[in-house]
């Protein structure tokens, strides 16, 4: 039996927050319910954020159905404030992403707080998701690299990671939001944090910035990470990094994963699909190989 | 110090052949000299294949001076059969590179002939060439997987390198041609390799058709190779292996060394404008991270 990894496909969210054009609620509903069909089963739809931080996401509410699905699908959505949780459990939200990082720069550019209040905020929330029977998952951003700050010290993630895990998130997605941190890095600070806190907790954000991401994988798997995030067509990039591409792309994640072995569940064909008619919509090209090879096949 | 990682720059012979579009003489000497200015020392400037063949490396012979260049690169010739290596002779190369393929039908739609005949070729090539005092690499092609055989067996790759080896070759690229493989593969075969092959006498030549050429790398490094082919701008792709892409763009591998604390020589702001420049001479964008970077940050 080939050993199962899991995907989160943030693509919905991290992806389209950070596309200039907006897409219709419609659209996103197809584009989720693509995404799902291609097999991914864990999916991080939207943000409840405030609709003039992040007008693209303004319809979060509306993405969520009344109830949890029974698709086998654990949709989920990204929570930045107590206001938030109120709109993400009235939309029927069952999993809920809270997110600090480790640059001080970057948390103040991004969230509008430091650290430490972040982490004040993340515990609040967390508590109310555990006491309405939510799964949570924390982020750190900014863990590798910061635009403003340089390379971050392993000794500033661990803590986050470890305070995450402490107040009650079943995992904590360590991001590479700049999208430049290179094996070296993933090795540093994803070792020092698998020297004591279980590899099955973390998972990888990657963006493709220069072109490392799957290089990153690979060494996040060799230190016992089974769990990566990544977006349909590469979608994305974050408009409070300066230089920072889109997310690694989901399409080439499954390619070098099945390849490598590894079971995703995945049909890479109807994902390159749903990437692509997203990409369509943006008025875009996707930004996975698995996509440019095919039509460079379909042009013979 | 950091540790030395050598660049084989192919991206006036491996990346230009494969462009539909020709350049003239004049453009490829000043993409050669703007690569060599950016710290590449070992540049693989044509092929003195027969014009017919490939109309694209017509003009190899006025792309070496006389004699050899006394600014510090290594500048080198794929050179196919007799006539080529006379016609290098002829230019004043001083290295050249032999090809045969560990695949029996991609030998046959390649370079015409099967496994065992390009391998006597090269047997004649090698031998003339040392008499002559060249430096000499061989490339085994279609390495790992193989559009027309699927999987390439590490037990017929073996074989092909050691003989190359034995033949005179100073060293041999395993080459991706098709830039399908995955860690997986490259642990596979370079692990069967470098357990009878020093792997001080490999380099990895490397496509990136699905994503992994960087993931490949870091494979390759993790096994003790320092020797990586790649082209500027990512130019190329194959004609004879249907969906292939371009080379490894030399930009994403730099950065990514460089930042592992691997000392390349390369400047990579150098790199990028002389990979622009090709681009545009070809009417399309440059294929590497770091120029789409670049770009976006300029945007701001």
């Amino acid at each position: 039996m080939p050993e199962r990894v899991r995907i989160l496909e943030v693509g919905p969210r991290d992806g389209l927050q950070n596309e200039p054009r907006s897409v219709p609620t419609a659209a996103k509903l197809r584009f989720i319910a693509a995404l799902a069909d291609a097999g991914l089963n864990e999916i991080e739809a939207s943000s409840f954020v405030h609709p003039r931080a992040i007008p693209q996401l303004a319809d979060a509410d509306a993405l969520f159905p009344a109830g949890p699905k029974d698709d086998g699908v654990r949709y989920s959505a990204l929570v930045p404030n107590a206001r938030g949780l109120d709109r993400a459990l009235a939309a029927g939200v069952r999993r809920i992403a809270v997110f600090t990082a480790a640059s001080e720069t970057f948390a103040q550019r991004n969230v509008r707080m430091g650290i430490a209040q972040s982490l004040a905020v993340c515990a609040d929330l967390i508590a109310r998701a555990k006491v309405a029977g939510l799964g949570v998952r924390g982020y750190v951003g900014m863990s590798f690299v910061c635009p403003y700050e340089g390379d971050v010290p392993k000794e500033r993630v661990r803590p986050l990671v470890e305070r995450l895990l402490e107040l009650g998130a079943d995992e904590v997605g360590v991001s590479d939001t700049l999208g430049a941190a290179t094996p070296r890095e993933i090795r540093e600070t994803v070792g020092h944090l698998v020297a004591r806190v279980p590899a099955a907790r973390l998972a990888l954000h990657l963006h493709n910035t220069y072109g490392t991401a799957l290089a990153n994988v690979l060494a996040g798997l060799d230190l016992g990470l089974r769990s990566f995030d990544a977006a349909a067509a590469g979608l994305g990039g974050c408009p409070y990094a300066p230089g920072a591409a889109g997310n690694l792309a989901t399409e080439d994640l499954v390619y070098m994963l099945e390849r490598m072995g590894y079971a995703t569940g995945v049909d890479l064909e109807r994902l390159v699909a749903a990437g692509a008619a997203m990409a369509t919509q943006l008025g875009r090209e996707p930004d996975s190989r698995s996509w440019r090879v095919r039509g460079s096949v379909r042009e013979r």
